[in-house]
């Protein structure tokens, strides 16, 4: 595929994937780690990673994952398979894609010779393997292990050989990353923003976002964006490469008023802040504090509330009015507005806020009453119907009717975003 | 690449790769962990995995990756990019690396259309994408979303199309092994069994279980076994492979009987019922109502237990007294108790489960108090300390103090566990 030693100019690096060689990580119980850590690194020098992959310790596979890879990215990491065993297969897949020899080095040899003779050990001969160098590599150094890194410069791509101990691993990409990969770059690096939206599902959101994207797509430095939709939460992850910190920090700035302005109060927050936390720094900058009531929930409002560190500061207690009896003798909901209204209404919503707020002699009640399912539907309540409140100081008061569609857990999960976002919008009006 | 509808031997499926699509599980801090429990099943079925991908939103990164797996594996399984937006092009690719074209399905346009409609809302137009099938593959219906996943026998080789949210994904997969996949590999069928234990860390159960391990591995046929830990409670599943189901349930009932022996009273369930639902039905059976007082945990106890469907039957109501005003006024704990013992003692936990009882006039009180961090520890009652209480009728009560490891939303988790599972040994003694 080369001809190594030929003149080149340095490979530019911009799109990465990485591979992780070893069959043990293919087990329905471990996952591969060192490639968050060399995305991290990557996306930190501007490079972008589009794919990764996890091969078993077979040649065959192995080197075609790794022809693949290098037909589509112009930086491939592998990591793992440098080991001394029949196993270890990484160096010889590299070497047969690249239409490269392996040669053994001796003064590698000689080097893991003393690793071993300083711990009083001879070295097994099987180690010999990993003097192995691809022609044309240059060897990275392994302050902690036996096997060295290599970093090949074929075809106008950069392969780079990392070991698979992550405390091996580690330490030679910071070195590669800081000296042959940063030279690579062109001098770009990534900016990143966060916008968190609630209130819509994912693809109304995605409907209003279209035109943005598509703006942002065209300005220059262009703006990427993916959407990531989860218990009735949006995350928008805004990232832009540019030379330039000043206009990267600027063009991240200006995607995220676009949001802000096409959103408006949907918008959570821009600063990566989770909607419970947004909801409590609310609550704690202007001293209120909350108490809870909640029906189909069953609880879980206030486990989310409560997963805050802090959040003892503004949330004084919580009711599970499960039972009508509960609601009746605990928040002093009346038993005629529960039998003319039902339970899962606006106005029995309404009178559990009040009750809870009352009852804690707190600033805020909430509370959330609803038919999660799978049975206690009707024709004009179907399961999903979930009813909310929120009663404040002055006779502040909102209230929400919505219908959610899912299993249960999902119907109690989008219930609790709901119920706490709507306390943001009391204390926003 | 292909004919569709050429009369073709059902292929038969050894060897698989999965690829996870979208671009949120290639930054430094996501997973992909779809991919293990598709491993999980397909290893059951006796399907090697030998290589996975994440692969980012790109169209052409992501045929490319189709096609290598195609040249390598008779099973290709696809996660995500099912979704209605331009991110979403699982589809696509596979389309194009098929040859195959894609054609919308109305009846999948009408079903995605009233699945919006029984929520109150219009089908946004770019949903009509999730009813686009490739050609010749067969529909594979999804329960819990909008987006079909889809089936196809392409040259000698399976590819499936799964969603990307696991509660969408799960049930689907599970539904295709049971039925297209086990066609497919050979006459032997696979026997499973499941253990639930609460109450052992994932190590000292693995210890105990190290000797039935081999004694499984040694037997005709052979039981396999995977250990699963989350949030304080422990799965073994045990698998038999063999073509004779008499065989295959004699294996799977002696490694349960084994199991039970080791373990006794810490065994929950061996019939895949989860501890929620095993505290629920031993209420329900005997007509006992439960109340639930909750101080660290939140309201995540109470949330638990209302997972189950049905739960209405047992669990009357909750309190979450978070603040020591709550514990006095709502639950009757004694000032002085709290002044004397700490918030944080067994006595405030009995007292606690003794007020709700009372208060709701119910047959069971379960209460928690203690401290899930990361600040309120104390050298005597470090973070992590919590405190357990269950109280009966004819004064059955029992207490509990644990000490667990971990951030302060683990504490939690491990908490909610350690709490309704006092009440399956305080109703089982």
């Amino acid at each position: 595929m080369s001809q190594p030693g030929a003149p080149r100019e340095p490979a530019v690096v911009h799109r990465a994937e990485i591979i992780a060689v070893g069959s043990e990580m293919l087990t329905a119980d471990r996952t591969d780690t060192n490639s968050l850590f060399i995305t991290a690194r990557l996306n930190e020098l501007g490079i972008e990673v589009a794919a990764k992959a996890v091969v078993a310790d077979h040649l065959g596979t192995l080197a075609s994952v790794v022809r693949g890879a290098m037909t589509r990215a112009d930086l491939v990491v592998l990591t793992g398979g440098l080991g001394p065993t029949d196993d270890d297969l990484t160096r010889r897949a590299v070497a047969e894609v690249l239409g490269r020899s392996l040669v053994e080095q001796p003064a590698i040899v000689q080097a893991i010779r003393e690793r071993f003779e300083r711990r009083g050990l001879q070295m097994p001969e099987i180690n010999r393997r990993q003097a192995e160098v691809i022609e044309g590599a240059e060897v990275l150094a392994n302050g902690f292990g036996t096997a060295p890194g290599q970093f090949i410069d074929a075809d106008g791509r950069v392969v780079v050989l990392l070991p698979g101990p992550p405390r091996e691993m580690r330490p030679m990409l910071e070195s590669v990353c800081a000296s042959r990969l940063s030279a690579r770059v062109g001098g770009a690096r990534l900016f990143r923003g966060t916008v968190r939206l609630v209130g819509r599902t994912e693809s109304h959101a995605e409907e209003r976002l279209k035109p943005l994207y598509a703006s942002w797509g065209g300005a220059d430095p262009s703006v990427g964006a993916t959407i990531l939709a989860a218990r009735g939460q949006i995350e928008l992850q805004l990232s832009v490469r540019t030379a330039d910190p000043g206009r990267g920090a600027a063009a991240i700035a200006t995607a995220v008023a676009d949001v802000e302005r096409e959103f408006g109060l949907d918008v959570v927050s821009v600063d990566g802040r989770t909607l419970e936390q947004v909801v409590g720094d609310l609550l704690r900058s202007r001293g209120l504090r909350l108490a809870v009531a909640e029906s189909c929930t069953g609880g879980l409002v206030t486990s989310r509330l409560t997963d805050v560190p802090g959040s003892s500061d503004y949330v004084e207690r919580a009711v599970v009015a499960y039972s009508n009896r509960a609601k009746e003798d605990l928040l002093g909901v009346p038993a005629e507005l529960i039998a003319g209204q039902g339970a899962v209404s606006e106005a029995v919503a309404l009178a559990m806020a009040q009750g809870v707020r009352r009852l804690a002699a707190v600033e805020w009640g909430l509370a959330v009453t609803g038919i999660a399912g799978p049975s206690g539907g009707s024709d004009t309540k179907p399961v999903g119907t979930v009813c909310f409140a929120v009663a404040g100081p002055a006779n502040q008061e909102l209230v929400k009717t919505v219908h959610f569609a899912g299993a249960r857990v999902q119907v109690k999960a989008f219930s609790a975003t709901t119920a706490i976002d709507l306390v943001r919008r009391a204390l926003l009006q």
